[in-house]
């Protein structure tokens, strides 16, 4: 490990205060109305991709050129097929084509690969190329500036075309702003295929949940606020819940948005059948489910609590567990094209001093989502979560400003994220079209340095 | 993320340098003769574990006490086996044992979890509980002071207790020093079944190689020099082999293990062949490789010509490809209980600034890794990886200060690394007790806050 990145990073922090911020880049965040590409794409690829030619059409119908080369004008983004790559050769024209089209990469660019699926390649040689992206990608992430992300599509060799559809529409688009070195496997959709129709409509891409019942935990305040309104915003019928206590928080949410309130504690035993009661009843069904409600109560293992444990794992984990099996039983008002999303954590990856019981209800949460994959599957439905990293909120508003601004820099973006960059996140995984993304865990961290 | 942890180290590093650095612990690394065990060893377990009683007659054997619940002595090691845990409770159950157990864990001590897979289990709470012995372990390491470490032991559940003896060995021991916050899954093993009188033996614990033959590729210096030295120390007969170029360095390594030295340049065509051969004729065959010579070349990907990514490519990768192949290949003479281990990366996992060739390389290897791990459990064998963090070495030494310094500290243990560090948990690795562990990636990184 030689890292200037790390270096800059950890030298600019505690100094940073005294003699002033090196600079933060803005980046480009989706707004209603906005074209989701900003300017002219590079779309290639090596060997025999299948994704070159859908994306190449997909550019263009968004008003854009689709270049094979770097010319003189910046690019809005970089898309790489390599799925097809499956030797050291291969690799290496994936450089000489990388080189220097990243040198044209505009502000708040996009480099996207996408590769096949290591597992599933033939031969061992095959097997290194499909990992060897793993590591080309995240420490081009490491290296790209001025808002610029680079993230993986991890493709199923018996995923057609259309699969990664709704994912490189997030991926290109300014509603992936705050994700960045992330690896994301796309399989085999489940559940009601895709209408190619419904997707190319400009309206579909703007109001992408239109006619979709979501129901938002912890919607009173912060991340989960911010996930009501962005799921409001793309087209969706919001049921907001908090508990009782955030009942005036609640209601903000819930006539802000023009959705509906519910208060209820997740934990009590009766939770999941008043829950998914309000949703057969008072909506008909439920297309999303956004587990976000979430606690912390810090301690160090050794002055760990049984309390400050069990709470922080029922809220975290077993609310989510519990609910999740209620709609997955027989007659539950999840429909068609169902999809649940976890908040997990950064936290749940990497652990976190002072957070054992944070960090265990989180990691629990990924091991849930996997789990009820398949089982959720079955019922043409995904289950996935997002982990997010360092999120300017009330809760790390009140951090002690070292800890706050260390949290905030030592990411390849130089920041925290937003709320709405969690929402967009879930919207994404939300979207009828996102059936390839099932099991995933999606993180939501800038390419944070910290990890496992 | 509320890390004091990362607070800590960050506002520590570039202001260490002028106000004096916090005290690094110093850790215990084994010395031959010296005892496993340093201490009582609390060993207990939580629902049907069927490890804890083989474990505990283990630390009676080291001739120490193991104790079930922690007294007034300082313990060497922590061991719960909560491979039957499968709710929530169990996990609280969990947190009421160690929250006492790691107050009176002594300097360099020793907490190991023993967990179940994840994917073995049967429904979601247990997948979940499973899954989140992750978090728990992660945060555990980051919280742990004076050189203890934490670790978690994943086991099959088909695998029987003894299938984790060696693993259990190497994480209480002074072997580990550096080895902190990993998961490591572990099988029902592959190839010719432990003898158990073997390892019960204490000298067959102090010279676990005894009859074995290694080779070691870049043994002419740094971490591949300690990797010989350490394998010999365990009694390995060694073949050092490194580039002509390097003949010097090759010979001292050689003559100071009373090993075998071949130059030989490993990318070339005739490579697997000749060392084959050499294996073959001059020792009768070949027990455990290790993969450890390496290059650097970095640059900027914007800046990266075809020849830095290429060397980079074929020494760190494409060399290991051929060898391994050439090791599967019918007649080769790799024997029975054969082991492989493969030298990765933290860039390979982490990506790095500067490094899209070795990063690529890197997880390129681990890609290989777990594709050929089935096909050396069918002759008996397997291969596992490495990933060094930082470790002290001439290359390491040659950084600017700031990187140096700033290296060594983001890491749970605050210190770099030793090559020993990494040799010793090839040999672990190298063990024939060792069949339990095939396609894994052990980083050998004090738990590096860097990660994906």
């Amino acid at each position: 490990m030689s890292s200037d990145d790390l270096l800059t990073t950890l030298s600019r922090t505690p100094i940073a205060k005294q003699f002033g911020l090196p600079t933060v880049p803005k980046l480009r965040r989706h707004s209603p109305g906005d074209p989701l590409l900003a300017g002219p794409v590079l779309v290639t690829s090596v060997g025999d991709g299948r994704f070159a030619k859908p994306i190449t059409a997909f550019v263009e119908e968004q008003g854009q050129n689709a270049v094979t080369e770097p010319g003189e004008e910046k690019l809005h983004g970089v898309v790489v097929d390599l799925s097809g790559a499956t030797t050291l050769a291969d690799l290496a024209a994936a450089q000489q084509i990388l080189s220097p089209a990243v040198k044209k990469l505009g502000p708040s660019g996009r480099l996207l690969l996408l590769g096949a699926e290591p597992s599933g390649a033939s031969g061992a040689e095959a097997a290194a190329v499909a990992q060897s992206l793993e590591g080309l990608i995240r420490s081009i992430g490491k290296e790209l500036r001025f808002g610029a992300t680079a993230n993986l599509l991890v493709v199923d060799g018996d995923a057609a075309p259309s699969a990664v559809d709704s994912s490189v529409r997030f991926f290109l688009s300014a509603r992936s702003a705050y994700v960045d070195g992330q690896v994301v496997h796309v399989g085999v959709p489940v559940g009601p295929t895709l209408d190619p129709a419904e997707v190319d409509d400009p309206r579909g891409e703007e109001r992408p949940l239109a006619g979709r019942v979501a129901v938002v935990t912890g919607a009173a305040r912060g991340i989960g606020a911010a996930i009501a309104d962005t799921l409001a915003r793309d087209g969706a019928s919001v049921v907001a819940v908090d508990v009782p206590a955030a009942g005036e928080g609640l209601a903000r949410t819930a006539n802000r948005i023009g959705g509906t309130a519910l208060q209820l504690d997740i934990t009590a035993d009766d939770a999941p059948q008043r829950l998914l009661d309000h949703l057969a009843e008072r909506h008909g069904g439920v297309d999303l489910v956004v587990h976000n409600a979430g606690i912390t109560r810090d301690k160090l293992l050794a002055n760990m609590t049984e309390d400050r444990w069990n709470s922080v794992l029922a809220v975290n984990l077993g609310a989510q567990l519990t609910i999740n099996e209620a709609l997955l039983a027989p007659g539950s008002p999840l429909r068609d094209a169902g999809r649940i999303v976890c908040v997990s954590s950064q936290s749940g990856i990497a652990g976190n001093r002072g957070q054992t019981n944070y960090a265990s209800s989180k990691a629990g949460v990924i091991g849930m989502v996997r789990a009820m994959a398949p089982r959720f599957a079955e019922r043409g439905a995904t289950i996935n979560a997002v982990a997010p990293g360092f999120i300017e909120t009330e809760m790390t508003g009140r951090m002690p400003i070292g800890t706050r601004e260390a949290g905030r820099r030592v990411n390849s973006l130089k920041q925290g994220g937003l709320p709405v960059d969690v929402a967009e996140t879930i919207g994404w995984l939300g979207r009828a079209e996102s059936g390839g993304l099932n099991g995933q865990v999606v993180r939501v961290c800038g390419q944070s340095m910290l990890g496992a």
